[in-house]
């Protein structure tokens, strides 16, 4: 590929960028558009945008990138959460890293790998891209000890501001245990693999064993119950309702304009369904304790313990409690919000064998993904392509169409297969059995994160021009020699990769091109009640894995190949700017692993670190420099003695909490009194009669507007880049006497089929 | 190698082995080696067996073997702790699986193997061994089912065994736990990298943070001194007391005939030094509250806490205690005759640093140890050693001599090479800075079994003809069809080492030869006193490699080689008899890892069944069966799976204690009042003054014989088989107001060079 091409390329997505963030900056300011761009926002505010016809409205403005330039990491924490905090410190990470290593390598390195062998240099627009890469270094060159000095500063800056991340990002997560002090799940420990027996149900059982084992600190308990083939009828009932609410809605809701829609496709009027609640039936509570319904729900093996202490509850959930370690298994609570309850009916020691077989499913994934990976490796081998599909010769006898093909069309296609592997993904992360919607998504980014290096960049980097890349992979020794010779060549793949997967995915990040279609058809097509709308949580499953491939790109191309560093920067950047502003405005942050992603990224940052020089070694063994390779053995020995350090010494505060700040929390708030206040809310937080509507109840407090959640989001659902439909913000339920309608509504429908749910709250003992 | 060299060595060694049996029978009965062969007896029951000169003492007789196997497995746990037990059923495990594993194969594979290729068969004593393995078999044999299905119920006969065996030692752990109540461990916890203040001494900081913390459960807390220099200067004046004492000893010892040794070098009397105590200094305790001596000792970041019951010793130990995983570091405390004090000295933050550093040493000594093992494998290659040392030719011309050369001596040779590395490992272990003499035994065992498995199965079988082995390991793929080619060749070399390896150490084992010769020297060279012996703790750093060595040689080769079994399970069976007579008589056991030695033989075997089914896949490849080869894989996933369940069922009862055992020992204790009297006895339990001789005080007062403890044991003295030195039992010590004494003596000796130790008990708070 030659330089011209490259600029042919960049020119293209340069251009689509700008054109897209100028379509966004109009469109953003479009009344009909404020619930896809500031989904968020409206549901936090409870307000609607509504403007003039002006102007204004249609002129593109920078304003949003100020905007999103000037928020601040408290913001973004108050807002978005502490996952949203370490995503933007990875993106800060990498803008810091990639600015010193575009400055060293494009000065230091570049000049020295362009006038590198004595050749008469054609005019830099047709000059091969190659003529930039160490690959043009003569062997044996004296020149060499450039690379490997920009490799140690490379190397030694990013270990620096590594370790600067990790402890900020340490002490914010402690900053957040301490902030949220009314958090219920730090006094919650789930049970699971409570032994069963024939005259002692789970419930006295729990009660048994802990009021006998741990009495000081036992609070009460409250049992999981399977709700088992009932939950489908009335996972449908509610399916059938939520139907039929929009047009109920116009009878009942007194805030909003009283306009009946109607179903564009069939016409069936509002009126002919009527489910007006009697007074009597909204007073009833969706926890009501004595209420006696006949259908006794199935008891799991498995339950919440409510303690006095958060550090009791720490204990509990940390000390194997009896000789058999499937049995009476505890672990910290999720979230009630955060909470997958279906999971939760899973029998513990199915869990191990979930664990192995979802995860030989996503390894045979990636291989089975090998192919279109194959196909697309071919394209940039235009000569091989053309000799097997002659067919394609004519075709491809332009210069465009060629520089066109070999640039840009080979990154659209494995962009385009890319998109199914996060719900691919997700799915194998919801069939591991996570108890919760956090743990799912982190699951499915580690996944995804693997599923990425391996088949992006490993094989595309080993697959080269052999089409057979298993048999380089047979042999370990030869892989960084194989790496070294393959890096440099595939450099240029890279870079058009950045222009097209990453400027291109930000730009429809940033227009959120599937909301505003759905959004435009539900409204003008299906003529659906405006506000009934997904607020999508981020997709950190996504987005993760992708920022942290073009880190594993930039490391391994900094030294070999910088050419790619500036348009590496860019995406930076822009990535920095448009996920701020998604954060701001977008997404809802419904859970939060509390900051669990950045082990994640780290680990990452560090494998593209030893992978740079594991490579980089190589080629300074190809080009016959024992000084510049002897000098890197040391540099691999030292960032795999940092890594060690970090892990002992801040890894540990990932995965547990210190006892002195649990300690110091439980003291200030029994001296304040807000400990009872807790103990009574703890109850109310866990009732699984609600279901998930338990957990949107919270969310509706503070997001006033999510009703009903979508329990298996994206994951099976199948929707383009996994994203999760989170729940249905239902503006018309504002009205104070409507808030617990949905669940009596729904027990209404579902006791008129003849079925009884036992909803009350049940187990609690004193 | 013909069946005719193989049944000479096996010849020649059943030969010395009954040979070295009946001499042991014999020399087992003579009162002067019944230090040797009775140390543990000796030094518990503190009397002598003098027989008379009586005919019956030079008769070989097999009682011994009786007794052997008449213990039951209640008299190994009291007399030689659970690892004994353990160490035991690895044996039993063995002997069963062998047994089914020689009957199926014997009878089964073996005619298989030598019918397998329609050709004249010679007489048996001149046919090759190679005819008796699967490398006998025709391509595309029908009968490899029978190989398959034989692997099938080895492996499935293997795992029950394993999962029986695994479940009776972690009910067994759980019984010892139960029975050890006064362990004073179980109530302590030992905090390391407590925080440097310039305003605070370590000890207030631990006391304040412990009160602040952890008051309910809190008792009293005891800082580590570091002895530093002083250290040296004790140990030196320890080693000239020593000298000395056996001659004090026989003007104080009034129960002991009162004879007066002479050294036979130098000719000094006894009386020439004398250095009787005074009844006040006697008097004094090692722990001395008040003493005020004036040299303060150097405090260590280090402290034990005492805690009032067991289960918040282990709450303590098991949760994070601050925001800085560095600092207040909390672990179980080992039990005070297992401290292995002076690595305590080391601060925490270095520790893992020594880890990788050890790790690092002990793979480049693994990989420098190929050098030996190269040679001897061109041994078994006699044709290619004949042509690169041509001067041997005439050496090896007769038929003997070359049976000789390529049965017997690669193994001795290897065998000799072999015993430099227990104690070259122990060392590495004692670098990485364990707290307790076990825990580096263990660390130890881990790595000699490490290097026995790479050094002599792998090289071995990998290096084949080719001496390059390192070219065969860099491409994995290819390791199984290698495996599969070198095992049927190699199981020549394995049979003989089985044979000269195996039966002879276990001959000298029990013969005691380095003990035996040392004791003659000692009593009637060197005419030094006759109970100043040493008694050996049991080395099963040494041992139990060398056992689950022989296990992985039996599994890979059963099907592939049978004739390996009937000699492999002689030589468990021999084991069987030997060891337990060694537990019962030879070895005392000053610590005890609580069955710690089962993770790694039960890691060890599921590694070595995995191994035989890939080389078996790898062998039915080969043979071309593809059905047999189908039917191997789903063998190696469930054995995979088989392992996974182990890993979550059982294997965290090694790793922690169940809360619930806890708390109902701590109820049984309150209940029954011991509690304060365990209370008490903590701090005495682990008074530091006196050093590693509170240790020996706990152990005096149980085997009543050992008196002082050689710190650094075999370690880095480079004793044969790297046993460990444990103590010198002194019975002259028996007089009761001379328990006491050597501190004090010593105290004296130190005094009298001008420097002071300060030996009271210091930082112990109400």
């Amino acid at each position: 590929m030659k330089v011209g091409a490259l600029l042919t390329s960049a020119g293209i997505n340069i251009g689509l960028c700008i054109l897209f963030l100028s379509f966004y900056s109009v469109l953003r300011k479009q009344p009909q558009n404020v619930k896809v761009y500031f989904g968020r926002r409206i549901a936090e505010q409870h307000k609607r945008l509504r403007g003039a016809f002006i102007l204004e409205r249609f002129v593109p403005s920078p304003s949003w990138i100020v905007r999103s330039l000037q928020c601040t990491e408290d913001e973004i924490v108050s807002t978005a959460g502490l996952d949203a905090v370490v995503f933007n410190r990875v993106l800060v990470f990498s803008i810091r890293i990639f600015s010193l290593a575009a400055i060293l390598c494009l000065f230091g390195v570049l000049p020295l790998n362009y006038f590198g062998q004595d050749m008469q240099h054609e005019q830099i627009p047709s000059a091969s891209l190659e003529t930039f890469t160490i690959g043009n270094m003569k062997e044996k060159s004296i020149w060499l000890w450039v690379h490997c000095v920009v490799l140690y500063i490379i190397s030694g800056v990013a270990c620096f501001l590594l370790y600067m991340e990790y402890k900020h990002i340490a002490r914010l997560r402690l900053l957040h245990l301490v902030r949220t002090t009314t958090n219920r799940s730090q006094f919650t420990v789930l049970v699971r693999g409570i032994p069963k027996s024939t005259h002692e149900s789970f419930n006295s059982a729990v009660e048994s064993f802990f009021t006998s084992y741990h009495a000081p600190s036992y609070l009460s308990h409250q049992v999981v119950y399977k709700v088992g083939k009932l939950q489908k009828i009335v996972t449908g009932a509610k399916k059938v309702y939520r139907k039929f609410k929009h047009f109920k809605g116009t009878t009942v809701d007194q805030t909003c304009r009283s306009v009946t829609y109607r179903c564009c496709l069939c016409g069936v009027s509002s009126n002919s369904f009527q489910l007006l609640p009697t007074e009597e039936q909204e007073r009833e509570k969706p926890c009501v304790k004595n209420s006696n319904l006949n259908l006794p729900a199935e008891e799991c093996a498995a339950a919440f313990v409510f303690f006095k202490t958060r550090y009791a509850a720490l204990i509990v959930s940390k000390i194997l409690q009896t000789s058999n370690p499937m049995k009476w298994v505890t672990s910290l609570a999720p979230e009630p919000k955060d909470m997958y309850w279906s999971n939760l009916w899973l029998p513990y020691k199915q869990l191990w064998i979930r664990r192995i077989a979802t995860l030989l499913g996503s390894i045979v994934f990636m291989f089975i993904f090998l192919v279109p990976v194959t196909f697309i490796q071919g394209l940039t081998q235009l000569e091989q392509l053309q000799q097997r599909l002659p067919f394609l010769k004519g075709l491809l006898k332009g210069k465009i169409m060629t520089q066109l093909v070999t640039g840009y069309l080979p990154s659209v296609i494995l962009q385009i297969f890319l998109y199914t592997v996060p719900p691919t993904m997700m799915m194998f992360a919801t069939l591991e059995g996570p108890i919760s919607h956090s743990e799912r998504k982190k699951s499915a980014c580690c996944k995804v994160l693997y599923f990425t290096i391996w088949n992006v960049f490993f094989v595309n980097v080993l697959s080269g021009s052999a089409i057979n890349q298993l048999n380089a992979l047979s042999r370990p020794k030869d892989i960084p020699m194989e790496l070294a010779r393959a890096i440099p060549l595939q450099a240029t793949f890279f870079t058009t990769y950045v222009l097209t997967s990453g400027w291109a995915s930000l730009s429809s990040e940033v227009m959120q091109l599937f909301g505003l279609i759905w959004n435009f058809v539900r409204k003008y097509i299906l003529r659906m009640k405006e506000d009934s709308d997904f607020i999508l949580s981020f997709p950190y499953h996504t987005e993760l894995p992708k920022v942290l491939l073009f880190g594993l790109l930039g490391f391994t191309c900094s030294v070999l190949a910088p050419l790619i560093l500036p348009f590496l920067l860019l995406y930076f950047f822009l990535a920095y700017i448009v996920y701020r502003n998604q954060f701001i405005n977008v997404y809802c942050t419904r859970y939060d692993t509390g900051g669990l992603y950045w082990p994640i990224a780290y680990n990452a940052t560090i494998f593209s670190l030893v992978l740079t020089q594991i490579i980089c070694l190589g080629v300074f063994g190809l080009k016959e420099s024992p000084v510049a390779a002897g000098f890197t053995v040391p540099l691999i020995i030292i960032t795999l003695l940092f890594n060690q350090y970090c892990r002992m010494r801040l890894l540990p505060l990932f995965g547990t909490f210190p006892a002195q700040v649990l300690i110091d929390m439980d003291r200030e708030d029994e001296q304040s009194g807000r400990m009872d206040e807790i103990h009574e809310g703890l109850h109310a937080a866990y009732c699984q009669s609600t279901d998930t509507e338990s957990a949107d109840d919270i969310s509706l407090e503070r997001v006033q507007a999510i009703s009903t959640t979508d329990e298996d989001g994206s994951g099976s659902s199948g929707e383009p880049r996994g994203k999760e439909s989170v729940g249905q913000p239902v503006s018309d339920l504002s009205h104070p006497t409507l808030k617990g309608l949905p669940v009596e509504r729904l027990r209404r429908a579902v006791r008129s089929l003849g079925f009884m749910i036992r909803l009350q709250k049940r187990g609690v003992s004193a």
